[in-house]
């Protein structure tokens, strides 16, 4: 309200966005992540696919905008796998698990972490919309991460990772494990670390198993 | 129907245990699992506390009846920490995933555990008797096993393991992560059981710092 009450432009902006991010939610709500285009949210909105593309960019800044997500989940992976992000002689599992716990202990990560999975848990179209989120826009870039190692597992490495890291997440914020949930990001990337690591490019017996 | 319409003394019976199970799931729901008493929930139940022991054992026991779990948590794992439990050559964190997993994939326990989280995700409330719970049953027998080898640690190992679980659990039954939904339990045990082996017994670089 303050914002928009400066110029008649912003207000106009400001309830045009809002109209793009209400059809957003409900496009993605009814045709999952994957299905969802921004034509037909574009469409919903009664504005052009070309505002649409825009304001927002990409379909996945557009579902962390309708989201209320405080980042852009590939775009902070991309930006941690870089080896110049990373400190001398720290690992990239450690380095994955600061920057996401650092990122996270941020109080808006938490609701946002809680709303998704509250509505996962509800129904299952929630649950593959934020599915198909997930693999598109965080274990697709940790897979390629691991592909260079060992292409035709980097899908099961990743979603190993996945495991971990939703779990340390339920375990801190959500159920406050006492350790988990006291533990600074030093400590739990320092403990966490080298499961990342070995997911990303160890040794996995399974991936010599079949199926 | 069918059982109780045998006997007139089974009908009492069930309808007394309903009303016990009743008691206790509010009595949980308000006071948190460690703040329920067997004597409270027999009070507000109507019934003698000897009742419910003679029906349920432990305040456990009776938490897992009333929540239908098909099994109690802390009498599995004290099994499945049993060196006689194990295969030949087969590490403890391999073999507990593996009979997790084994549990975990019969229905009853998949909709036990989205009820829970979906409790826990609801309330503040519940998240706490969710948090409680898995600290006494769950997290106390791992933090022993891990006990002899490190005693000031172990509360911390024991949720690590307890966050790679529950992770797991997550992505193997409620958002359903292609791979890991796909893989077997003996697949699964071979490539997270050297995580939870390291969580139990490893070298973790966390518990030399401070805090």
């Amino acid at each position: 309200m303050t914002k928009s009450s400066r110029t008649g432009r912003r207000a106009g902006d400001s309830g045009t966005r809002e109209a793009i991010l209400e059809a957003a939610r409900s496009q993605f709500a009814e045709n999952g992540y994957d299905g969802a285009t921004i034509r037909a949210i574009a469409a919903a909105a009664g504005v052009d696919p070309a505002l649409v593309h825009h304001y927002y960019g990409t379909k996945e800044r557009l579902f962390a905008a309708a989201m209320q997500f405080p980042f852009v989940p590939s775009e902070v992976i991309t930006a941690a796998l870089a080896p110049s992000a990373r400190r001398p002689h720290e690992s990239l599992g450690t380095h994955l698990v600061r920057t996401a716990l650092t990122l996270w202990d941020s109080t808006e990560v938490r609701g946002a972490f809680q709303g998704l999975l509250r509505s996962a848990l509800t129904s299952d179209q929630a649950a593959a919309m934020l599915r198909e989120f997930v693999t598109q826009a965080i274990l697709q870039p940790l897979a390629s991460a691991a592909g260079g190692i060992d292409p035709m597992s980097a899908a099961f490495r990743a979603s190993l990772i996945g495991s971990q890291m939703l779990g340390l997440a339920l375990a801190r914020y959500v159920l406050q494990f006492g350790p988990v949930a006291a533990a600074s990001p030093e400590q739990l990337a320092a403990a966490i670390g080298p499961t990342i690591d070995r997911y990303l490019t160890g040794n996995i017996a399974a991936l010599a198993q079949d199926g």
